[in-house]
């Protein structure tokens, strides 16, 4: 496998650029036509790899992309789930080269160099990565499973049509195990496989003040400001020692104990790598945890963007009629994305003064996730990592979140194995989102090597 | 005057409104070309109003219009100021018709019509009443002072380059007293004039947080959120009583007495009528204090803006590396808005966590003035209410800022005379601002009658 990946990588590096040339942002209804020429894009790709039956399966939004190469009825069958969306560009400004306009570059964490663009990383690299692997194994004739693809293209908007997908078509998805990659390792000298993944609960709250803009040296003083007002209510919704206040938002959060906290506290971590990486003074969090378990064991209350009143250029003395913003929680086994927003919903709602209405709409949620280290799946990918990196990877608790994960297991009850390729600093959903070469090449080998290990581990 | 109104009054609504047609946004630089045209406009019709020499006197921004009409050195001389720059028009989407189109529609408090469009009151319609009194004295040949006009295009940016103009031209500006109409009157069953007005303090702040947006799932919970940290540092900015945390604040403040207080709490106020205008459940500010002393004799504290993170379609789950607000503070006398902002800053910084970094950049301030009641212009100006609307005008004390006002008292050695003949309902700063057509006519014979009364009253 990795002569044939040596001898082709250059195209496999300008097909994948090909791809993120297309600007298939789901969340954005102006690109809708370029979501589905990244569907048929991957769609084509696979029939070229040689899947021997692939098909566009249209939904109420964007389409799904299905592949499959059966290799026999006694192999067992791994179904690769991914997503050929990715999240807007903005702000535009911030990135150093066009988001839409591949170009390959060196960075201290990646020599080797990273082809920059939106959706290097997430997703459709590692989808990508994927789709050469299966072209590799059926090229050299030693595909060891049967292999189903399953491409979202709406996985940045919260899956809603997969999930109606993948309960309309339990009988074209069976499989034994679900493969994604769509997470990151520690590093490239640490390579890591994700044990369990956060959820998610997403509200868009709008406080309304008086009826219409205000001029704020007449009414100034004496109306309530809806900005105001509504940074009161977020910043009252963590207490100094950052606990969410919440009522009954910690109830279902599984507490780890003080063993299993140990063993994960032996990924290596700096903190003081980290912050300088990030260029802050100081870490925040909820008091009692540490970074990493703050970002992966403990739920979380982000802010994700806020607007309000006049934000142009020069100053205008306006009182504004609204004031908006965009809120997420993450949220950790027992939680339910559901009851989380429930009770967002009404306690944003009950501290809301008399001065303003509050309406909060709620976003798609996802269930956090666990996979058990002892799984099949979960030792096959270790095995490919540790022949194809030289390491064995440490398991990781994800704090990101792949909503449909948790949907999988229960219609479909499958496992999914998280075995991401990108890395942290790959500045996914931000500007100058890239993915190693070195992390693709590396991937397609890992990937190809998980079959190996999987097939001979998998008592049919 | 009144027949001379009567017969020309479609003229002088015509020529309004081709002036409100030039969307003079003075904050905005793409409008630059077209703040000169209002200012063009604005010259021509002076000189046609019969004003004897009238130039365009450059700055290093928006052109200032100057204009005389000398009568004769034993006349007393009346210096008009005003302004034709407007504020920007967004949000223009909730604009019933567009901005820069006026169109004449009946509202509740103006049965006779009112022009809508940005600026009609604020201040275009008010300074071209007074260009339409000078039109209609000098046709009738009863024009009792020296007039001239000072009209500048960045009252709506902080008037830095007027200010300069004034200190080099004091002799040019010569006058008795200074006339100025851009502010409101109560209702039009209940004229009123300005006793004073609040000053303005006015900033931009900055939170950074890590060096660029990351992930919330993959930092969430770990680092700082900037919008987050802001939320939380404006929110400290008021206590539960809604007093000003900001050390030194109210130190200069002038505190009337009850005496005062009760002379001022005789202007008819209906807190349920506020109430059901504006669409509120309740009003807030500073306990002690009714929405009368809230909105002019207390100073007070306002986000005019706020904007961080993702705030378009969807969801991002973003944590974003900068979140920034626009802060305005009232203030009254003897609050000295440099230091104010000073203040502001100082405490602002000194109360952000180590996680971020603060940047805190002072826009234009204003000084907060006081116009006697028993000065010969001030009561000039309450003759020509009661003769015009046939009652005696109110005294108020006005919440709204004219920060230039201050700067004429200190470099010209004039009060002014706030004689506004708008109504606070009449959404300036705000979409569907406008100006009733029965306000704009009657403040032209009010201006008319001014000068008859000041040249009786002031003594050469």
């Amino acid at each position: 496998m990795q002569s044939y990946i040596n001898q082709h990588k250059d195209r496999f590096i300008a097909e994948l650029s090909d791809l993120l040339r297309i600007p298939s942002v789901s969340a954005d209804s102006r690109h809708k036509e370029d979501v589905r020429r990244a569907a048929e894009f991957i769609r084509g790709k696979l029939r070229q790899a040689g899947a021997d039956h692939t098909e566009l399966c249209e939904t109420a939004g964007h389409p799904i992309v299905y592949g499959e190469k059966m290799i026999g009825p006694d192999r067992p069958t791994v179904l690769v789930y991914g997503h050929y969306d990715v999240q807007p560009a903005d702000p535009v400004n911030l990135w150093e080269t066009p988001p839409f306009e591949p170009v390959i570059r060196q960075t201290r964490l990646h020599p080797d160099g990273a082809i920059f663009a939106r959706g290097a990383c997430d997703d459709k690299g590692q989808v990508y990565a994927h789709i050469k692997a299966l072209e590799g194994l059926v090229a050299a004739g030693n595909l060891s499973c049967n292999v189903k693809f399953m491409i979202e293209g709406e996985e940045e908007v919260g899956s809603d049509n997969l999930g109606i997908f993948v309960r309309e078509n339990k009988e074209k998805l069976k499989a034994d195990v679900i493969l994604i990659s769509d997470t990151s390792i520690l590093s490239n000298d640490t390579p890591s496989l994700e044990s369990g993944l956060r959820g998610l609960s997403y509200v868009e709250v709008e406080v309304t003040g008086p009826n219409r803009d205000l001029h704020s040296g007449v009414y100034g003083g004496g109306v309530a400001n809806p900005i105001n007002v509504l940074c009161e209510m977020i910043a009252s919704l963590k207490d100094a020692d950052g606990h969410i206040t919440i009522p009954g938002f910690y109830d279902e959060v599984v507490e780890l104990s003080r063993a299993e906290r140990d063993e994960l506290a032996k990924a290596s971590f700096d903190q003081e790598a980290y912050n300088q990486d990030l260029e802050i003074g100081d870490v925040a969090g909820e008091k009692g945890y540490t970074t990493p378990e703050r970002t992966s064991i403990r739920p979380t209350l982000d802010v994700n963007g806020i607007w309000g009143g006049y934000t142009g250029e020069g100053a205008k003395t306006v009182l504004p009629s609204k004031a908006c913003a965009k809120i997420s929680m993450r949220l950790v086994p027992q939680q339910h994305p559901d009851q989380i927003t429930e009770l967002f919903k009404n306690h944003f709602q009950s501290i809301a003064p008399a001065t303003v209405k509050v309406v909060v709409k709620p976003h798609h949620g996802g269930h956090p996730v666990v996979t058990p280290t002892d799984s099949v799946g979960f030792r096959a990918a270790s095995q490919a990592f540790e022949e194809a990196w030289g390491k064995k990877p440490i398991p990781t608790r994800g704090g990101g979140s792949i909503p449909i994960v948790a949907l999988f297991e229960k219609e479909l009850g499958l496992k999914s194995v998280l075995m991401g390729f990108g890395l942290d600093s790959d500045a996914i959903h931000s500007p100058n989102e890239h993915f190693g070469i070195f992390n693709y090449l590396k991937g397609i080998e890992t990937i190809a090597l998980f079959y190996k290990h999987f097939a001979d581990l998998q008592v049919k």
